[in-house]
């Protein structure tokens, strides 16, 4: 189906953390309306279903380590598809510009004067501790959090991290992807003067069915997690609103 | 409406930061089926429209500088609501854990043996930007950002921010509702060390019809928001993302 003059021909959207309830209406409506439909490992296989009979599924798997299509063929992708006149859906896990490299596919769609539109997603940076029973802040607890990609990629990623400031911010720290790194965090952040006994979570597959929550202090935080066989995709949470966790656990406890 | 036996008593919802369209389908559902919906001024007036015709429809109006209900009236009609068996939505806007004082709301709730789910929303911090075309992070520009309230309260707030810290991130800095003190944070950061010619932004009503949104480097953002008139709520974005803007606007060039 050619869409018509004047239409978005583009949607990068945020699928949300896997809780196919997150995706937002607007999310919806970019699938249902969907010719092509470009998708990640992170988003629930359920959201599929409300694409067409009739649309067209492109299965891009990135994983943090072994990208099924690299990122250029991807953007090459949806200019393709949409210069041949289908309305593109790019649906990727979590938010499309957090970490999700939506920037780059947007550089890619205005340089070939394809329209597109947006629609941001709840992040797994916020939402998989807030199923664990963390809220990132609190009044109390902290006034700011910074999320940090925790996966390396070309030689960036946890070596280029200022740790002598992210040691020292006070609030709330949430690494993505960061469980290979995860012994390097915690001797960065404690070698930087962070108290090792500052709380501390994992949080792996958050607000998925088979979530899956460590906690423990800093210091512990590598023992504990290799005693439970934790990876990715997993979201690391640093800071006293982990403590939190032992009163305001609910995913775990629902009817 | 009475509820039923072991049915969650009370949904905390984000609402999203302004369009109705990015309310989760999990959101939409709470809020269909609510006995009492408890909804502040930053929630689409469009998302009250999912409530059943005899749902209670409360107000509690929180705006920056005058809470028409103080948070422990809030909290005690929460639990007075739910304990004489209503389901209870609090609809919050954004994310009701990303200084939406919802982990306040949960542990009172919890303190009364009360069930809840907490159902994350889109915050402002990610989509206010991303509607003004700027990512929050970018693979060549920023692999972290740090969200930061700009509001003074109770004597904390601005001044309590490291700024020592925060001005070397290097990353993305967001600050929520932060027009008041737009001259502090400014002046901090480059008191700090931040290069004065750092792209900034700040916007306006961000993802609402109204969106407005100002671009100039971080030394020049007070005249240049002075010029246009910008107040709360807005999002102010310091970083190298904020100048992707000049590339990736889209919502105010849609068809």
């Amino acid at each position: 189906m050619a869409h018509s003059k004047g239409e978005t021909q583009v949607y990068l959207v945020g699928a949300g953390p896997g809780d196919p309830g997150l995706l937002t209406l607007k999310g919806r409506a970019a699938i249902e309306r969907a010719d092509v439909l470009v998708y990640d490992r992170l988003v629930s296989p359920r959201l599929l279903g409300y694409a067409r009979p009739d649309c067209e599924l492109v299965y891009v798997g990135k994983t943090p380590d072994h990208h099924t299509l690299p990122q250029h063929k991807i953007n090459a992708l949806l200019v393709k598809k949409a210069l041949a006149g289908n309305v593109v859906v790019r649906l990727k896990g979590g938010d499309p510009f957090v970490f999700g490299r939506g920037g780059e596919e947007a550089e890619e769609l205005r340089a070939h004067g394809l329209s597109y539109e947006v629609v941001p997603g709840v992040t797994s940076a916020i939402a998989a501790p807030a199923y664990a029973g963390i809220p990132v802040t609190h009044r109390d607890a902290a006034s700011s959090f910074t999320v940090i990609t925790g996966h390396e990629r070309d030689g960036k990623g946890v070596s280029a991290i200022p740790w002598g400031q992210v040691a020292r911010l006070k609030g709330t720290l949430v690494f993505l992807m960061g469980m290979e790194n995860l012994p390097r965090i915690v001797d960065n952040l404690v070698g930087h003067g962070m108290d090792p006994a500052t709380p501390a979570a994992v949080v792996r597959y958050g607000t998925w069915p088979m979530q899956r929550t460590v906690r423990a202090p800093l210091a512990a935080l590598e023992e504990r997690v290799g005693e439970e066989g934790i990876e990715n995709p997993a979201v690391i949470v640093v800071g006293q609103v982990a403590a939190l966790r032992e009163r305001l656990s609910w995913a775990e406890r629902k009817p």
